[in-house]
């Protein structure tokens, strides 16, 4: 699983991304496809992806919590999980490479890393678009480039995204300020779950808005650069956090590493608010024996879906009691 | 020292202490003498200590925080402490017996052990009484007893006193309803440091109230009473509150044990008020690796004066942090 080794610029760069939006040519779009093409469509891609070893997963029965768990993966989109047309989604076995099929369009494909290597994702990607393109019919105009159900995809059909974790930013407030002066070079930042999903522990999505008039090459460049100058910023101004009082900081990353790793009773809010202070505690040399990567899978697993599933929990107390046992066992180094 | 070894019951006596008040007939009482006579009765007692290895501390000269250290050991009374006469304190090598000398009266000397040992405690406290009596004259009436300054020590002259850690009865408020009913037993129950203090870290101290009329022995018998039925009233409370909901309670004790091992900056108030879960842990066998003389040494040398003298804090931020740091030593594990 991608979240679990550390990547490049691990202390802040928990997964680089990214996503290609591709029609095909003889369909309609998926708004206004019937059950019959939208079968149809997954019946083409998988005929396409033949060769390759992906498992397809087929979402029109499956129930509420399994879609759930493969969205705090960010296997699947939100958009997807709720579709009511037949729909799926094929991946690979180190569920690196997904082919979400009858989201918004009918083909999005995307490759996630854990760590910051967008172009070695965009490489295993566009390799990937390639063999599809050599067997389907992509909707595809000389002039506008790949056309898109939604117009914002239209061009490239690319989004490029990298998710950080930015709790010195965040805590201090330079956030908001931060994200304006982003907004205006053409980048959007987004919460933990995309589009439309609010911040949680300090997590940020930030990726491309522009897709048309621009080539996939200026994409990642731009967004490269905007990620180079946060991951500085986060790292600048944690350290000034720290100087300014280390005893303070000190007191506050001990407290929540504590408290999560001796804690019996764990919500996810509580988790989420604490968890971005170990991060810090950890970057900033104050935790020993934790690393980024440990903090990722965390991030990861101990979301409501992922706790209910996998630990087998029927209710937010069960998983609150769930979510604390883990965090005993991974934090506080306590026997399983 | 008295509070460094687990004595019995020690899961909730921390200590066991017996006081008896002498005056010498040929002074008057501490209220009217002069220094010149207050001089000459720590003379006369030094020559009836003598043989025995008593070391003298003149508290006359002694500064504020080297008094404060003295009174959280429970080896002064606060009265001895802002006395104004030449006045001091016999102790010998352990710290287990005292002799003050001009507190309220001229005399008044202690035995403190560790645990629940009162009758240990008085009969070496009433060895040193007899052979000082020997050599002294004591203010006796036939008809009183022992004459004492204030009237409500005339009689035996004597306090027997536990000192007790309530959490459970403390946190479930049951300690006033307890108190009330020990009050009509003769009994008093006062704070950490004695008549007037707060209690703090839900400890007790237990002693009776009357000295005339009324034998050594049975005193002792009627405290032994009360401190039994409190003992078992306290196990059967805690034990009430863990079943009542254990997951509750393993939460509240984890996270009082977390705070206090992985903090930076402590409070003495924030400690005295976790501590006690951390007691009850201990006692539930939640907690391992600390015991119950563990936890009253780090009550009584995490007390202000000790903080300040013997890690050398000279203000309430520094005295927060050297707490934090003896708290991770010894509760955290963490190297020196």
């Amino acid at each position: 699983m991608w979240y679990k080794s550390n990547g490049k610029d691990g202390d802040i760069v928990i997964s680089s991304r990214i996503r290609l939006a591709r029609n095909l040519k003889e369909f309609r779009f998926c708004g206004k496809m019937t059950a019959d093409e939208a079968n149809a469509i997954i019946e083409k891609t998988k005929n396409a992806l033949d060769g390759r070893k992906f498992k397809f997963i087929n979402l029109s029965n499956m129930d509420k919590t399994d879609k759930l768990l493969m969205l705090e993966q960010h296997l699947i989109s939100r958009e997807l999980a709720e579709s009511r047309l037949p729909s799926g989604v094929f991946t690979d076995k180190d569920n690196e490479i997904s082919v979400m099929v009858n989201e918004e369009d009918h083909i999005r494909m995307q490759c996630i890393t854990g760590g910051y290597d967008l172009d070695g994702a965009y490489e295993k990607l566009n390799a990937l678009d390639t063999s599809l393109e050599e067997k389907l019919d992509f909707a595809f105009d000389e002039n506008y480039g790949y056309l898109t159900k939604c117009p914002t995809n239209t061009g490239t059909g690319m989004r490029a995204s990298v998710m950080l974790h930015l709790p010195g930013l965040a805590i201090t407030g330079n956030i908001n300020n931060v994200i304006a002066a982003v907004n205006k070079l053409g980048i959007a930042v987004r919460g933990l779950y995309g589009e439309g999903s609010k911040s949680a522990a300090c997590i940020y999505q930030v990726s491309n808005q522009v897709t048309l008039g621009i080539t996939e090459e200026e994409t990642l460049e731009n967004l490269k650069n905007v990620v180079d100058m946060l991951i500085e910023k986060e790292r600048q101004v944690t350290k000034a956090l720290y100087d300014n009082n280390p005893l303070q900081f000190k007191d506050k990353v001990g407290r929540a590493y504590a408290t999560l790793a001796g804690a019996y009773i764990m919500t996810n809010d509580e988790f989420m608010k604490l968890i971005p202070y170990v991060r810090m505690g950890v970057n900033m040399g104050i935790i020993d024996g934790v690393d980024s990567a440990a903090i990722n899978s965390l991030i990861i697993e101990l979301s409501p879906a992922h706790v209910s599933k996998l630990m087998g929990a029927s209710n937010a107390a069960q998983r609150d009691e769930k979510r604390a046992s883990k965090l005993r066992e991974v934090l506080g180094k306590e026997e399983k």
